[in-house]
């Protein structure tokens, strides 16, 4: 594995592996890895010869200059679970070097307000101009980004194809222990009775999904059995569970074409968020989560 | 040269011109094609072996339905212009193919004040948008605009610059008549005598040219000097004159760096503008208009 700074050598480094006929495959990060950053470096290690992974903790994506400087860093550890993950090339660039100036923004104007979005003025507009640059720098075949930031996912996806990025976007699956949680650093605040409470996320996909098996379609009746499942597992409150299209992340009230259901809930003071992508195939749907 | 109406086809052709390791210069135009169009064609094609123009006027960056509606069209002609002037290959999508969705928006937050951009809200973000879109599609080595809409040239290299296009920007000098009035298709508009009183546009930036030379540095006696030139020329009004600083196109005490020098002026109805970009070279300045 590789490991440059500076976008030129990133520019040289990834035009070689272009030049020798490789596909090139990114995977942009914050560092700090799990393994649900290593699942998106397989998954575009499978579609790509030459996997390049960026890490950048992006300021301009954070509303609050605390959780920009509080932002856990751990860069030996890193290096050497990206090394071991099977990227070709780390790009470690600093913030002079990914904003010498700072004066263009790209914006998608999706509906943000029915999951995330309203919680985090800014954020997105910081994440569309950061990705914008890195997919100039990188020049990536493909991109992948994991399903558990949906929103953050379907608003990029509209992005490439509103400013005809020449990249293809692998929305990746989300990465679950082997009880079916959803990995996530904030995991570890949860007690060991609020960790098992909390696999009523999860569960409540699986009753969902046989609920679409079923042929239900009705968008409120869906939200009500998932909302009797999320609150067997007693959390102190449901932040939302929402039901909306992928295309546009609009309020769907039936299941027509794609769909995303995404519910946040809290355990003491911890929030958790998860989230299950309906999609049409053959004549039903499937359900991935 | 080939015409393609297809983002498919300009990506297929394009690719097969840098498989073959030429370099693809891009004049992305609105069509209705004039000498100005010509000559950044000329540019394009002395800095590339490839050369791609695009004629597509587009809806994103009128404020007035009437006026994008209203816009001259002449496909034919410019279909022979293009040949004639040396394009390898010219793209005509249409407003499905190059808006198929249309949320995602690309903004500089450049000082738009101090020149044109206070008449036209909306106008630049609409221009952004596209020439992101269109760089996407052709993925140019060198794209050309010309300097005789200096704002908009400014704008784009920093867009660029921000978002770490992989494109050189080029902006090509104003292609002027023999006696130095800058070739508008609003010149037709002029009647002999406004014809030639307009020429103290360009005359003054010449007495501009000598005051820079004779040492002066100061922007507000700078200033004076081309007002008293243009007032030569009995204009019904004198819109502005505003010397700027290239960088940010905000206003300039001094001359120091890069600069422009910007004009508006109106004779009867008819609004001319014209511009001068002052750049260091060696120890002094030169003056390209």
């Amino acid at each position: 594995m590789k490991i440059v700074n500076k976008i030129a050598d990133v520019r040289l480094e990834v035009g070689n592996a272009k030049k020798a006929g490789k596909l090139v495959g990114f995977v942009p990060t914050m560092g700090f890895l799990h393994p649900g950053h290593i699942s998106l470096v397989k998954i575009a290690g499978e579609n790509s010869e030459f996997v390049v992974m960026s890490i950048f903790v992006n300021k301009l994506q954070f509303n609050d200059l605390n959780d920009f400087n509080g932002y856990p860093k751990d860069l030996e550890r890193d290096i050497a679970i990206a090394e071991n993950g099977g990227v070709d090339l780390l790009f470690l660039p600093d913030d002079k070097e990914m904003y010498r100036s700072n004066l263009t923004t790209v914006d998608v104007d999706l509906i943000t307000e029915n999951l995330c979005g309203a919680h985090r003025p800014g954020h997105f507009k910081g994440v569309f101009t950061v990705v914008s640059k890195l997919f100039n720098i990188v020049q990536p075949d493909i991109a992948v980004f994991g399903q558990k930031d949906i929103q953050q996912a379907v608003s990029i996806e509209k992005m490439v194809y509103d400013l005809n990025f020449p990249v293809k976007i692998i929305v990746a699956p989300t990465v679950r222990e082997s009880d079916g949680l959803a990995m996530s650093s904030r995991n570890k605040h949860l007690s060991e009775k609020q960790r098992k409470e909390a696999l009523s996320l999860s569960r409540s996909f699986a009753a969902c999904e046989k609920l679409i098996d079923s042929g239900e379609r009705d968008a409120e009746k869906i939200s009500e059995s998932i909302r009797a499942v999320i609150l067997e597992g007693s959390p102190d409150s449901i932040d939302y569970i929402s039901i909306v299209k992928y295309e546009d992340l609009s309020y769907a009230e039936k299941i027509d074409g794609k769909t995303v259901v995404a519910v946040a809930a809290f355990w003491g003071t911890t929030r958790l968020i998860d989230n299950m992508i309906i999609d049409k195939k053959d004549d039903g749907y499937i359900c991935i989560y």
